[in-house]
């Protein structure tokens, strides 16, 4: 077998494939690309098992070559080359020879038999959605999945399609956040829930283009540009999560988000490690943050000026958490809307957008004394 | 006591304290400022044991007090504050209480005795460095220092202070960097070794400007503008560096710098994990790089144009030091003076600088087969 190829080319095309390679695994074999040589066509596949990546190139051959080469070896010999013509090989010993016209690089390669099968979606479900806000949808929820694998559904993002838009949902017990998109519509009312690795490569491959999203029970593939990405789904059902969110929280606190942020951050350095308790002191015309570590006896508090409806309440919450949704929201002022002191905190933009919602939901801590 | 600083002035200085607060250290007394007020001065001293740092401030109060304050907890309120007026006072219980126009921070301090005496360096020899030209050498001699705690004066940088010049000297055996800047002469020949700590905290401190150094035997001090830098001294004989730089190096290899950097990075993802090692094969015009990884059977060659003048030879280097060397060399030509493949190999700009020499020395490797 016999192909050139461009270095440059050759990077790009590694370049949107490696994501999917994983770093340390007990297979060895996912540590490779699969080429596969078919009608002109290179197609370049990687695994981790539960996401996939595959692009193509056209190349000048006639011939057809499937085989397993090391990724990570290959890729870097290729980026650090400048810009020149590589002329590609297989030789008797298993050996992949790579010439230019100042090097000759022998790399092992391996029967493709043991590389996994990369799965087919059955195109059961089909959505054009766009990337940008794919990717916007993406940066305001990830954050909130949960890390615990006791409730598998919770580490990944629910994306739900109905016919209202489509609902971005992650949560982790302590917060909860729901963002839709009014412009991306199906008919049938369509649940599926992708794993945090799969949502983090995605977030990266995403570009401002129009993308193909199709999926299945077990599967979903985002057709970005030249590149494949198929994820695993997590075959398990989200909690309900509209019963958590409460309905009677008519007492509002509008606030300027960083005036609010800034003084969370400084309220973090003072609250106990074990606790990060931070309290909110909220009268009429002023908000009074408030935090204390017992251990070494320090303590803090500020006032920012807010807008609250309200009898005066005293409400306790993680600093950890606080800090979280607030550096997600890009708006300048915010709206908690508060029942009372124990029941869940609702927190959102005050300026509406026409075609998007954004809820996220924190839940308070019991305060001390 | 009481008195009142601007948030951002009191930033400032604490930042330029900071970098010798230990982040971890069994001695948790050292994780504070030693905060003196005396004659309108506030001065705050930071200290490892190994490197301390000091830098004052005129404010207006007439008491005079010295206090041990959490260094990282003051300063992490500090910097997040806006630009605003914060009223220090020292309360009954031992707490530190700042006060701005929205907060009120309390903070635990103690009582100055434990906190170790900051050593004050005898004024034996005293002489001024320009800044740049004292950065300029640590770039490029620092990265040459032991990590090998067995021969403690290795671990150190050398700094030789002769009437021809001061030499910067770093070697951990299998590399020596020397660097000479010939401006900088003392009528007598004088030695001090300074820990890598300490090389690495100046680099960051240094600016442009004049620096009075003044060196005991024990101890270093840099005033770099309004900060103290006190440094302990490595109490060792540093070895007769000299005897190792061969003089008989009259065979030489000119090539293009980039051209072997870029291709020794590329040989050394062929390089076998535990010898890295990587094969020059001179010639009259050409010097051919190989490298090979006898486990997964890959290898690599490649040829880069050259001017040689001397015999055919093949000598070996592990490619993770000569990478080091070729990283800090910042010029487009270099010379490697060659005697036989077994003995030290010199490497030099091909440009001499006229106030300045540089000179690195690497050792080969035994060749395999």
């Amino acid at each position: 077998m016999e192909f050139n190829l461009n270095s440059k080319e050759l990077e790009k095309l590694l370049s949107k494939v490696i994501p999917a390679v994983p770093t340390r695994t007990p297979m060895a074999i996912l540590e490779n690309f699969l080429f596969k040589i078919e009608e002109g066509n290179l197609t370049v596949f990687s695994t981790d098992l539960e996401i996939s990546l595959r692009s193509s190139i056209q190349i000048k051959t006639e011939e057809e070559i499937k085989i397993v080469v090391p990724a990570h070896l290959l890729y870097d010999v290729v980026r650090t080359l400048n810009d020149t013509q590589i002329k590609f090989e297989t030789e008797a010993n298993s050996k992949l020879k790579l010439t230019t016209d100042n090097g000759i690089y022998n790399i092992g390669y391996s029967s493709p038999e043991e590389f996994p099968p990369i799965p087919k979606v059955i195109e059961e479900n089909q959505i054009i959605i766009n990337g940008k806000a794919l990717k916007k949808a993406i940066d305001l929820t990830s954050f909130a999945m949960s890390k615990e694998e006791m409730r598998p559904a919770m580490t990944g993002t629910l994306l739900e399609f109905t016919n209202e838009g489509l609902n971005f949902v992650t949560t982790d017990g302590h917060r909860l956040v729901k963002y839709t998109n009014k412009k991306i519509k199906k008919p049938e009312k369509e649940q599926v829930i992708i794993p945090e690795r799969a949502i983090n490569v995605l977030s990266k491959l995403l570009t401002e283009n129009e993308i193909k999203t199709t999926f299945s029970k077990t599967n979903i593939s985002f057709s970005i540009d030249d590149v494949v990405f198929i994820s695993r789904l997590i075959a398990e059902k989200y909690p309900a999560y509209n019963s958590v969110i409460p309905l009677e929280n008519e007492t509002e606190l509008k606030i300027n988000k960083s005036e609010i942020l800034s003084s969370v951050r400084r309220m973090s350095l003072f609250s106990t490690t074990n606790t990060k308790q931070v309290k909110f002191s909220i009268k009429e015309n002023s908000l009074v943050i408030e935090a204390e570590d017992i251990d070494s006896g320090s303590s803090a508090k500020e006032q920012i000026k807010c807008e609250y409806n309200g009898d005066p309440m005293d409400i306790g919450f993680n600093t950890a958490y606080v800090l979280d949704i607030l550096n997600h929201l890009n708006d300048e002022e915010i709206v908690f809307k508060l029942h009372t002191p124990t029941k869940a905190c609702i927190i959102e933009p005050t300026n509406k957008k026409e075609d998007e919602e954004l809820m996220l939901l924190l839940m308070p801590v019991r305060l001390n004394g």
